[in-house]
């Protein structure tokens, strides 16, 4: 992406792998919102970090490790690596040195000197290759690899950032006390808002961690349909149900008259967390999570939305190094009861990454992956 | 108070004491913004709760127990009571049997059939005195007690139950992880908008458990100048930089340019919230602390204000029973050094109710008080 | 159960049901621990409570209510209840008065007056039944029924009180912060120490839960088979490995050499704490649950097992009431997926109680149950 | 050190500085009681981790900055440093890439690669300079460095690394539940076992964070004199009351019989976690602090004082780099009214290091402290 709206082929040269480092062959990277926006020029990151065209996009990767250094340290959970270990790469690169890695507790996305791969990490110095769509991921010496456990295929493994985001969410929401019943709990009933990969694999977490009822408010069809196969329990329409009032009147129906115990917030749009909050039960968490661009404000009544209710609203900004690893184990333990990797609707060899891009666009499929060598995938 | 804006000396009959209540000799009793609302009209109190005039105001209350049933179990940590003491009494009295009191931990105002000294409860019906604006209150058997510690004089205990918010709020705080920097712990930097009452028990309570820098944003000024001789490190007076940039800019200039680690909410105005999110660092925490009337809207931007920060906001509706006496041993605690009592700047006797609730909406005094019987008091 | 090791069938009157109380027809009751216990005249209930001759045993129960008092409010959540029900009593019924009720979160058995159906309430005083063992069961006023949700049949629901104790227990070992590894979180390897009711009971809901691997330790081999039917990723025989070095080496295979994420002690054996410290990782967690007599001492190295390893240790007495209706709605979800009725491995009419409990203490089956009427049993 | 109970003065050459590393010039270096242990032969640190002798004792360090290299990033909050700034160095330091750095948030003594100044890093390398009873330290690049607030002396700041236990260890406390009573919340009674710097640090910290009511059980009564005149509200001599059974006695006394609501263990010997249990009320809390030699076993009852009382106990071993900087904070804040200085009662010069172990090891003052150059102090 040389820049918003153009997509340009090119090749760069086979990097030297230092001891500390380490290559990754692509198998396949998914298409993130974030890439949607940037190829329509909405290009600030959370915390202001902004896009240095040109890059290579995509940071929702998977792969073959094809070199790996021989003094490089560079699993997330310090497990030995060899080559040929298949591989999810952190998206994010944090300095380790500021205010917030150094006293707080990992949110990668939170680092004031965080770069991602396939995001804000330009493609234009050497090594040059720092996005998914390439052949070729070089992983930096400061960066990480989640080891991907046996078995689990590349068209699962594709969705570890995506769902270590509500890894993440439900870990914080369980925080409180869900005996008190504040904060998440299993048997609870969660609302999600938003019907694409990141809303879907909120349900998917919901379901690997005991939530009861798992209801998503999203469209279109074809995406709900898919999400009652995997994991929703109900699904409301939001183009057959265009009034908020209705919607809320279904989600209380499906909820004793009490409102959801968590509702996440998926779809990106101001004004979910609005209608979120009123769907919330009295001592109920809203999570906000994963809008990555700016996208404006939306009326929020203190009083009665958060005070009265003794609501908690919990801001999920991406998601720890370390939740990939475990991401990936729940991967592993439901491969057969929870078919994660049926999220993959539609597969682009690197040469129709812009057709790849504008079928995400459209809402058409759900994951959208760039499958650098298709040949090599097993299918 | 027969209607809105209108109060009226009455006379009650001396009511008979069964052997599971209690009446109480009232000492004095605090104005709550909630009278005022009332007072004005206003009177939806949170979960949809109306007042049913005509009622006897007052619920930040304290007193001496003139009669006790034998057979009352009435102190909310189960101390024994006897004939002389002083007590609190809690202002909300719970069903214990909606879904909210069986499922949760114990925030009264939540309960889905509360009812409220002061507030809610009529006094049209025997034996009437369900109001602290009078000589005595009479104490249901369903009702609370909270006795108060030797040495706490009544100017110290009628602010238990403003300061049991803030108790509540900050141990909700807590309980995320303050280790990792999610939730309040000590050494923190708190920022609190609004300088009356409830705002200067957040100050207050911020203090007693460690806050490294309280920070008071309001006006007007006396109220301020009291602020900062009980316990705020820095005040903004709202008056003089009416420009909320200009504020963030100090707060921020006062929190190492990181913004504070929790802001508490007191104000009642709702644009409060919008500021308050503003002023948070990455991973701070919002209290919306006992703004009791819906008083409307405000915009907050999801992705800006709560996501990219991974910030919280935590909705604190009234308090538990039990925080009651945890406010009543801090009280004692620092009484020597956190003169709490200073609060009360302004006492009128019944008959002199209507001014005093005009004294309290003037802002002119800090704790307006209603003193039954005047002579008694100590001073 | 007239005495320690003496059982009688008795006739009691039909109760009249008063309006705040009800009456339930019994389906089934469990055989607990704490019945063989006072089988064998060890009797004295955690707090002190003592069991007080004659009693009719069962607290495991489960049965339709027929007869409903017009001015009950007998449902854990509220919920609106008729003849024809299936319900499960709450075993115990807490005074809701004392400074531990009062003050703190739910915690049933931690009441300083609770009193136990099948445990310490007396079936010598009228109306009598109040255990589970009989054809009805008496429900006072101030005690609680959950609604069993529709489908779940009682073969499973017999199964709620048992497992409404690793329900608590989870949710308390959820709370600290799992994010940061200190305490349990989806994904997390848990070890069981203990393979009977109790310590299957904990395994399914680790299961139900997200947790990744889930190891069960105990005897004799056909309760570990069940288990790995149900719940078990693998089993560890202590009558084949009888050194507790080979164990513990078993566990470090299992978890990468590191410790299980959480270890729950229900084989009601001190040493099991002791060997369950050995087991956890570092900052792992270690819930000591339901093992109701005095059992005696064990020992433990504070510097090695606790302080050095930033390990949690978590007691879990019974369970909150609440939890019942949690680990209900647990039991419907998982009702194709986790067949929670299959630990029923025997049972009994009450004319055989005797060789019922015999069976129990024999351990060669799981759940042994007491059907008062047989006949109307689906199957 | 050069060996067990053998001290030696040795001079080094002056270090070269490069530029991501530090040097700082010592004011003072406290006496820890693993610094006896290591005198004494006692050399395994918690993980196993061993003292390579020989070494420059010290851990408990304050100085002022001499170099400063140009590319440092040392401090830990990422604050500006420059020459001449008084710091605190962190002594333990960790890899950041072994399983616990990498997935669990920030207990330094956790790593299992850590090495500690004056504990495990051997002088005998150079630039040689890895401990406080130096005239200078040499700073590693990997190390970090808390500066210290304007106003606070080097005899409060050197008290930093002892503090930063218990404010880890409260911190951990509030995390469960402060509300529904699991977990230390303010206004808590706290009993402390030990009456050494640590055990006093904890009485510090409580009363920092508003506990109401401190009790500390150690001897000798010159420790405990000095508790009371900066932190205890009891104090109980244990030398006068050698009957456990009688101490128990008195602390049920002061906390209404029911026991206190957070104990925490400073006293090394293991025996006090068995009494510290039966201290507890339901519910409570039991902290197992700073022990850092293996001392062996003590009978712990699960049922009894673990499960029936739904305790918890939690291991913490030291502390995590940034709790310096909130320690830091809280000892600025609490400057006037909380007299942390007054611990130190004793200082030698580096020549007369083996007389400051002996006193320290004598119990007959509080903190002994090393101040390589005694004139540059100010008293």
């Amino acid at each position: 992406m040389v820049k918003p709206g153009e997509i340009q082929l090119t090749e760069f040269p086979y990097p030297k792998v230092p001891p500390n480092a380490a290559l990754v062959r692509m198998e396949m990277s998914g298409i993130c919102g974030t890439d949607k926006h940037m190829f329509k020029g909405e290009t600030e990151h959370p915390g202001g970090h902004g896009t240095t065209f040109p890059i290579i996009p995509g940071h929702e990767n998977v792969g073959i490790i094809e070199e790996l250094g021989s003094a490089s340290k560079l699993e997330v959970e310090d497990r030995k690596l060899q080559v040929g270990d298949r591989v999810v790469p952190i998206c994010d690169v944090t300095c380790g040195q500021c205010y917030v890695c150094r006293s707080s507790y990992g949110f990668n996305t939170s680092c004031l000197r965080d770069v991602g791969y396939g995001t804000t990490l330009s493609c234009k110095n050497p090594p040059h290759l720092f996005g998914g769509w390439a052949e070729y991921m070089y992983i930096l010496p400061e960066a990480l690899l989640a080891k991907v456990p046996d078995g689990v295929p590349p068209e699962a493994a594709v969705i570890t950032e995506v769902l270590s985001v509500p890894f993440c969410g439900f870990n914080k929401a369980m925080s409180p006390y869900p005996l008190g019943k504040e904060g998440f709990g299993p048997g609870d009933t969660v609302v999600i808002l938003g019907a694409g990969p990141l809303g879907v694999c909120h349900g998917i977490m919901a379901k690997m961690i005991g939530a009861e009822k798992i209801i998503i408010v999203g469209a279109p069809e074809s995406r709900l349909e898919l999400a009652r196969k995997i994991c929703a329990d109900h699904t409301v329409n939001i183009n057959e149900i265009s009034d908020p009032e209705r919607r809320l009147r279904e989600v209380m129906d499906l909820s004793d008259n009490r409102g959801a115990d968590l509702v996440a917030e998926c779809a990106g749009v101001p004004e979910a967390v609005t209608q979120g909050l009123d769907m919330l039960r009295v001592g109920g968490t809203l999570l906000v999570a994963g809008n990555y661009i700016d996208m404006g404000s939306t009326p929020v009544n203190p009083q009665r939305q958060i005070l009265s209710k003794n609501a908690r609203i919990i801001g999920v900004s991406g998601q720890t190094a370390s939740s990939y690893a475990g991401s990936l184990r729940l991967i592993r333990r439901f491969l057969q009861t929870l078919p994660i990797e049926k999220l993959v609707t539609h597969r682009f060899r690197i040469e129709e990454a812009e057709r790849a891009l504008l079928t995400a666009i459209s809402m058409e499929g759900m994951e959208v992956v760039v499958t650098p060598r298709l040949n090599s995938l097993s299918h």
